[in-house]
């Protein structure tokens, strides 16, 4: 075994040499917190700034159901991901389209994991201000995209804010026979859908699939995560983004197999057709993507590998 | 053409709607600074903090002399790089090693690009203070690495610190027979060596290769790039980090076609040695790495992928 093998192996002892300094570090206990977790950068002349909410972890058990007998696990290790738990991160998005500020999707608020909850520290430490939200524009509702609009006690966190929803996610979700005919499993949603979204119902605009809803925002059909799951292209000049929502899970599990099906995905063969069509689109366009639940920052490009597709993360640059 | 595909081409006219909103994001004007570029996490009972200190931009032409022809050009597109100008990112580390605080290079000073020279910021941003630096750790003694301890004026920034630098490195370096032999394009560092370390020869520590130099760091020789370049084997408990200095530059290029020579390899064959041999046993170890070159924060895991490698990026997580 070479010395190199030796050094990095179990057995270095710790204590061979003299102390060195006249300081301790131990003085200078170590701080733990990342720097505040947000990331900009363009899209012709539009500023988007990904905003993280933190994360929280699942278990690897029943998380993919369709998955082969440990191929979960050994997917985790080839990515370096933990062995017992599944990380899922949230990263909403800031976009100030040069008239208006508005934020696509908007985090877990105070009703998500302990280790989530940090998107209005990310937020105002970009230098934003929730008075300063003209458009609050919704992927679909789920609970971790639409919750930190309106906080447990019922505030409305950006009350000035228009707010933007799919059609076809309103009309399911707000639909009493729909909810009488839905799983239990499902009704904590329709539930939680009321609770954010009913003070304000009369003044929420629905908009439809393939529409520019906002100057340069255009809202593109991707359901089957859920009923009304929506993406969006940014176009500005010759910058494009995709936003692709939940069109997967975390993109270095479910880019490379995209016909794997988290068990968010309401109606998963829908969701595997949307997940295909969308990955292949954005791999041919060679768009810059976005993915709310992908690593932060949680940019990148997609492109085909095998079976199945990969995301090559942005490479960070100091300013945009 | 569909819909979606007509949606994100060019032509989307942006002034199909009324004004929604009575704030006016423009009242706002975009930032553009990112968050400050530091980036923590643990080697087991070590904490590492990834310390950028921004990038530096290069020509294509002769950057990697023995690459075919029009090949970095369509791996600068693989990877969503720039078609013009090569960037070069740079990310020092600091380690609490639980006894001593140790800064592994030190940046550009005020003597980098004008894009990058963000060290000192990042740093104290991270809630570090110069004076508390017990150990100036040198992989090699190119400017990008060494002059952040000097400044141009020639005031030491870390005036209490115990430097330490590769032996091998330092005879080379500091050789009037050898400068007088070398090419004419190495005389600027021999100068600049000299510069840095002049004032304080009589006090810098020379380490050899395979030693554990300080509490839990062992260095590793990895000669080519310069005669004395050194790699560090990170070792706490169960947590181990390989630094590999510059065994490569930018890992989405180098990594995945370890035969590529930069400019910057003053001994390409061995470099390209080297690089294998440290790359395959990143690999073959699974040993968390960090590069000085790679994208911020410049930390993962080494696979092997086709005739090379690739960086696997750490996941990133609100805190460590």
């Amino acid at each position: 075994m070479s010395i190199t093998r030796r050094a990095i192996g179990a057995g270095l002892a710790a204590a061979a040499l003299a102390p060195l300094s006249r300081h301790a570090a131990a003085a200078q206990p170590p701080a733990t917190a990342q720097a505040p977790a947000y990331f900009r950068y363009r899209v012709g002349d539009m500023q988007v700034t990904a905003i993280n909410d933190g994360m929280a972890y699942r278990s690897l058990d029943g998380f993919v159901p369709n998955a082969p007998p440990g191929a979960l696990q050994q997917a985790m290790a080839d990515n370096f991901l933990p062995a017992d738990r599944f990380p899922v991160t949230f990263t909403t998005l800031v976009v100030n389209t040069g008239g208006k500020l508005v934020l696509i999707d908007t985090g877990n608020g105070d009703l998500g994991a302990p280790t989530s909850g940090t998107w209005m520290t990310n937020f105002r430490a970009a230098g934003f201000d929730p008075a300063n939200v003209d458009v609050l524009l919704f992927s679909h509702f789920h609970g971790d995209h639409i919750n930190g609009a309106r906080l447990k006690d019922g505030t409305a966190r950006f009350p000035q804010a228009e707010i933007m929803v799919p059609a076809a996610e309103w009309d399911f979700w707000t639909s009493d026979d729909k909810r009488a005919s839905a799983p239990d499993r499902l009704k904590g949603t329709f539930d939680n859908v009321r609770r954010v979204f009913g003070p304000v119902a009369a003044n929420v605009t629905r908009y439809d699939w393939d529409k520019e809803v906002l100057p340069g925002i255009t809202s593109i059909r991707a359901d089957g995560h859920t009923p009304g799951h929506t993406c969006f292209a940014l176009v500005s000049g010759t910058g494009k983004l995709m936003v692709m929502s939940d069109t997967t899970n975390n993109t270095q599990i479910f880019a490379r197999n995209p016909d794997w099906s988290a068990v968010f995905d309401q109606d998963a063969d829908t969701a595997r057709a949307t997940r295909r069509r969308m990955l292949d689109l954005a791999a041919t366009e060679r768009m810059q993507v976005s993915f709310y639940h992908a690593p932060f920052p949680a940019t990148g490009h997609i492109v085909r590998a095998g079976n199945g597709y990969d995301l090559v993360p942005l490479m960070w640059t100091p300013a945009t």
